[in-house]
């Protein structure tokens, strides 16, 4: 917090009169170097993230929470200096977590750790209790017979796979995505899977669930990891296994939050934006440290710093917090709706949405004759260990609506090897984020965001 | 489960007939490295420990899987074909958990994990909310002035440390014992703790508190390590920290669990014997996987592959498997006040109760003359990767009463660096504990049973 309030004294007392197009007399490859370091010593992200996940904790989509962390957002961004900061309507459908609980009542008793599935529909008030079925695989319980989970409870035990990539989480997901609908499509009465997580702990992770249409509803919830090894050991008996199911999450109001937008302003072309960010809500199990604080606090240092620069880039710096993007990128697709009358000024942008993890490579998908400006990018990133991939970067999340609109993008990959350790979890606190770690987030996100804003040939698709 | 199976076929196919005392015709070094040898490859220990955490689960005193695990435990002695299998009653008051919750209400909004210390008195149904004053330690709070907590909820955010000999565990735990005590002298309403424990997970460590007479009772509870960060942080900011607390946990009826006791008889000796086991209770947040499922799985086995050794002992090996350790030494002191007249005929004897992390070193408490006895354990013990310490070792917890009437007591040093992670914890369950690591615990107390109930000179202290 001192450090901030240092950084705020020095921008007020030298003022913006110091702040100079960074021209053609100034060696960009220096200024950008310089703020990068600066970047790596500096305790700003972590501060910003401390204050996020202390002051405000979790904010999930709809809650009270919500409409604080809206709050602090603005507040923070102009504290921090920003040269303009506002925010724009995200109206959603919420959901609201209720009490829950699960036991193994047969053949053993064994109490569950369990959670909810996002926007699954509650069990009776005192619950269900059926026999469970067991499949290994979303696809064994597709490819299972018509009937196969009549009047029972569906457990899923597939396992994710940890890699540094995070590429476990696809083929794991669709388990809590698809469960609910596959399981009553065999007439089951609830879905369980286990946890879509690489963690060993006692800490369900919570996530989406979808239903379809002319498909019946049933409640849908993730047991812990440790919870369905043992769910599995007990079905190695070949004993009939029952659990009571209670679930009393339900459906709430409508609710509108706000994406929070703010600015670093261009010293050239004004209206030309490099768009970087995180999304601000979060699960409700944790405080968002990883998921997506991290996001949040690393691109408010990057385009901090930058802005408080001496050599102010000739594009505008934009942080963009997104809205509810945990229950379906809805704040990344009123912000497409919002703005794409202005596509064209959005050069490209990048989103931190995968935890706090150093950065070990970056891609691009930018125009071919842009590929200069990646190279200069490339070539300041290596000094913090950062490889350059290809041209073929998908967007992050929250920039999904956007790059179908046509926007370039890039993605600056972060070692996700733990990630889903935490995700959606209760463990997403930020005793799990190394500061060092998050450092070298931000001077990766300086370097794109400068150079990019910064460039002579206007970044496109 | 089928290797048990096997090794039951082998016993029962080949019989007693060729039990064979091991005489001086017998290379005693090279029966005992055979065994040890077996145990390292055993895969028995786990199976045992698989079958308590899976069709047990957690056993706390006074439950009805307190009953449960007690039937389980002569249930599995039997089908192993131990000699003797009996019971002996234990006697005491019980606790009984309720529903517990804690959350942060001012200056901001945090629901936090928390547990009641065991034996705590409820607060009202409802909950209490009160300010909050921090202590860093229990010292600090003692040292304080009078009345410096009068009103309000006492939080004690001491850390522990982690050590490979658990040596963290002393300092730390005395906020957990005598805080309610202490903080009810300053007049506060309730006690509150940073969970004994070296994780960073968001669940909180359970265990033992006490009153104290003529000092009123107040409510004790543990809230899990990154609250507890969490909240200091919050303290950080200088202003009124308030919490809502309920726990609803309270006194229960007195209920006689019993310590289950199985015997390989000794060929020789039969009435001398040395006693191994752990205790068969745990905490109820997990399913008591290394507290003490490790130690009750590792003496079981230990002594089944002696037992089953063509050439048996010449003094008895027993395993006692004693009923409610974690709420005082209940049944280690039944234990002794039962058989303290056969004082002489308990050689010596070691418990298990830290985890299941590998041996790294071991230590004796008996006479001098016995030291060669010793000195031929550290010779077996050295391929397992375990040195000899001292003369000078403790006993377990559940030999604490034994060895204060004078018993002999060796300890087996297991690294327990993780142990404190898991300790009392949600998370104390099958999958942390390493088949491997196991095995050599087994191998271990192969060693020190067979030699010391082997040994010409009858040990004592």
């Amino acid at each position: 917090m001192k450090k901030i309030s240092i950084l705020l004294g020095i921008l007020i007392s030298v003022g913006v009169s110091l702040i100079v197009n960074a021209d053609s007399k100034v060696d960009e490859l220096k200024v950008v170097a310089s703020i990068r370091d600066e970047a790596l010593k500096s305790e700003l992200a972590y501060d910003i993230l401390e204050s996020l996940t202390t002051e405000v904790g979790h904010r999930m989509a709809g809650t009270p929470q919500d409409a604080l962390a809206v709050k602090w957002a603005v507040d923070k961004f102009k504290k921090l200096g920003f040269d303009k900061v506002w925010t724009e309507p995200v109206t959603f459908k919420t959901w609201v977590r209720k009490a829950e609980s699960a036991e193994v009542t047969a053949p053993y008793q064994h109490s569950l750790k369990v959670t909810a599935l996002g926007f699954s529909i509650p069990t009776s008030k005192q619950g269900l209790e059926a026999e469970v079925v067991h499949f290994r695989t979303l696809e064994d319980l597709i490819a299972s017979p018509q009937n196969s989970a009549q009047g029972k409870i569906v457990f899923i035990s597939r396992k994710m796979q940890r890699f540094r990539s995070g590429k476990g989480y696809g083929p794991a997901v669709k388990a809590r995505g698809n469960g609910a609908v596959q399981a009553a499509l065999k007439g089951a009465v609830a879905v369980v899977i286990r946890s879509i997580g690489t963690d060993s702990h006692r800490l369900p992770h919570t996530g989406m669930m979808h239903y379809k249409k002319g498909v019946t509803k049933i409640p849908a919830a993730a047991i812990s990891n440790p919870d369905a090894d043992l769910l599995v050991r007990i079905f190695e008996r070949k004993k009939t296994v029952k659990m009571k199911l209670q679930l009393n999450s339900h459906d709430g109001p409508e609710y509108t939050s706000q994406n929070v937008i703010a600015e670093m302003t261009g010293s050239v072309w004004p209206n030309e934006k490099v768009v970087i960010g995180g999304h601000l809500d979060s699960w409700d199990l944790g405080t968002g440290a990883v998921d997506d604080g991290a996001g949040v606090a690393i691109t408010m240092a990057a385009a901090k710093l930058i802005g408080k620069s001496q050599y102010r880039p000739k594009r505008t710096i934009r942080v963009v917090l997104w809205a509810n993007e945990e229950q379906g990128l809805v704040g990344a697709k009123a912000y497409a709706k919002k703005h794409k009358e202005d596509l064209a000024n959005h050069v490209t942008g990048a989103e931190s949405d995968f935890g706090a993890g150093k950065i070990y490579a970056f891609a691009s998908n930018v125009a071919e004759n842009n590929l200069p400006v990646v190279k200069k990018m490339a070539k300041l990133m290596k000094p913090l260990g950062i490889e350059y991939i290809d041209n073929q970067s998908g967007p992050g999340p929250d920039l999904i609506p956007m790059y179908q609109l046509g926007m370039s993008v890039f993605s600056l990959r972060q070692d996700g090897t733990d990630y889903f350790d935490l995700h959606h979890t209760a463990d997403d606190t930020l005793d799990k984020v190394d500061p060092e770690s998050l450092a070298q987030n931000v001077a990766a996100y300086v370097v794109f965001a400068y150079v990019a804003a910064n460039s002579e040939q206007k970044i496109s698709r």
